[in-house]
């Protein structure tokens, strides 16, 4: 049974480890640059009975799998602290969310050390309970993280052999649930001052729970091919209803931006009067804009 | 029995009057500044037998409830049309999707007239079945609404004597709505072109079924403010994912603005370490935020 590691001790490495460990994995290794000063890494490790180390060379020393879940800005630097005790016996498991440039970018550094590397995608919450947890894999070798966790029940599925395409599906998942972050958090702003944000989100809960996500984000696109200018005029006075109480409407403006993208490019004339066009037609007319876009650029 | 009339006759005032001819009421006459160009509008009205009339002195003269639907960017110019011809006898419902200051505004034309104005909200896509149509009211005037109309099954309730209070709700819930077409028109076009546009909505799909759009909120408020620098972060990876495909990343580089905001301002180090805050507690610490802002920006 392989030795595993985690290089990252948060929330996401130590909810995995415990999710091994449940499923008879270990003993476990871990590093973490806060491993001295946070009493939060301190006490995860100490509740799992994972061994935290003082430093990459020792975690290369005492681990062949070696999970990478640090802060998605030192996902590189990590890898980095690695490289120099790397060799041909050890896997890097690459749970990071960040860019598939950055990911492939791990994937050479790694394989020039002769260690394996797999980009592996965490599609929803962070939780111990793997066989819950919806994982891609992308890479020359991503078909082997099963066996080199054997033992537990995972959700896996390999998606590509090139390091960084389960990355990218999972950055268009992250625009989704971090950009409604965002919506939230400026509707909230400006609704709470007047007491009305339980109002506006009641009114949400009834249109939602006529549509699952896709079959509204289908909508959306297909309604916006043909209603674009109007629903961007609309973000305009959502803008103009945000700066009336002070807050800055980045989202509102952003959102007008976004639309407005498309429709200057004439996606509207394509689509005009159409009832209910279908919404591929819409993204295959966008995809076309695009590369119209470019060519007129230059 | 009142008399009514539309001042806009596209998909919102169509849907609206064929919900009170099935109701029993009418004649219905509509004024459209496209009424002679446009064959949607022509062939609206005749299958609705609508009378199509050629200005606003003739809508007045016809109508004493007149709903006013046009494209939000007109919504004062065809208030300020029909006023030299409003009196005491006329009752104006606005429903046009516009910010509150806008139906002040147009409130208070519409008194210095005489006539009456209720700001009326569609809080849904625009429907002829008006009984599960949810529309809200504001205004002096906003509980005769359904007096006017009487004979029709309405979805109505009303949320303020001041015009523009339903609007404002309406607004909030359309930064999400549009927001959220935004987003879908970003993370599509970008994943579009690899065919992984399926994949990302199958995975939003399972997490998005788990809990009501309220709850998601609720959580995604919650979770912002104990891990805010994290979730800015990722979407930084993200637009550098959307730039390596070409397509310009408005949404995401927004919300990492509208999250920069309040952790900058030190909304994390609020909440640092907290498990689960009370969503409340975190619209309450943005609103002090908001406030401690403007002082120290004087």
């Amino acid at each position: 049974m392989p030795t595993i590691g985690f290089i990252g001790f948060g929330e996401a490495g130590s909810a995995i480890a415990r999710g091994l460990i449940e499923s008879g994995l270990g003993p476990i290794t871990a590093y973490d640059i806060a491993y001295e000063k946070s009493g939060l890494v301190q006490s995860r490790a100490a509740e799992l009975d994972v061994e935290l180390l003082p430093g990459p060379a020792h975690l290369a020393a005492t681990a062949d799998v070696i999970f990478s879940a640090v802060v998605c800005t030192e996902a590189l630097v990590a890898v980095r602290s690695l490289l120099p005790f790397l060799g041909p016996q050890h896997w890097l498991l690459d749970i990071n969310s960040v860019s598939p440039g950055t990911k492939a970018t791990a994937a050479d550094l790694a394989r020039e050390r002769g260690a394996h590397y797999v980009d592996v995608a965490v599609m929803s919450n962070v939780s111990s309970d793997l066989a819950r947890l919806p994982l891609l894999g992308a890479g020359p070798d991503a078909d082997s993280l099963p066996g080199l966790l054997a033992g537990a029940t995972l959700n896996y599925e390999v998606v590509s052999p090139s390091p960084g395409d389960a990355a990218r599906i999972k950055m268009y998942r992250s625009l989704f649930v971090k950009g409604l972050e965002a919506l939230a958090l400026e509707a909230m702003m400006g609704s709470y001052a007047g007491g009305m944000h339980n109002r506006v989100l009641e009114s949400l809960d009834v249109t939602f729970a006529k549509y699952s996500f896709s079959e509204l984000v289908q909508q959306l696109i297909a309604r916006h091919a043909v209603h674009g200018r109007r629903r961007a005029d609309e973000l305009e006075e959502v803008a103009q209803t945000l700066s009336e109480v002070g807050v800055d409407p980045i989202m509102a403006e952003a959102g007008f931006a976004r639309m407005s993208w498309d429709i200057e490019r004439g996606l509207q004339d394509r689509f005009d009067h159409s009832e209910d066009p279908d919404w591929l037609a819409v993204l295959a007319e966008l995809e076309s804009l695009r590369h119209r876009g470019t060519v007129d650029d230059e």
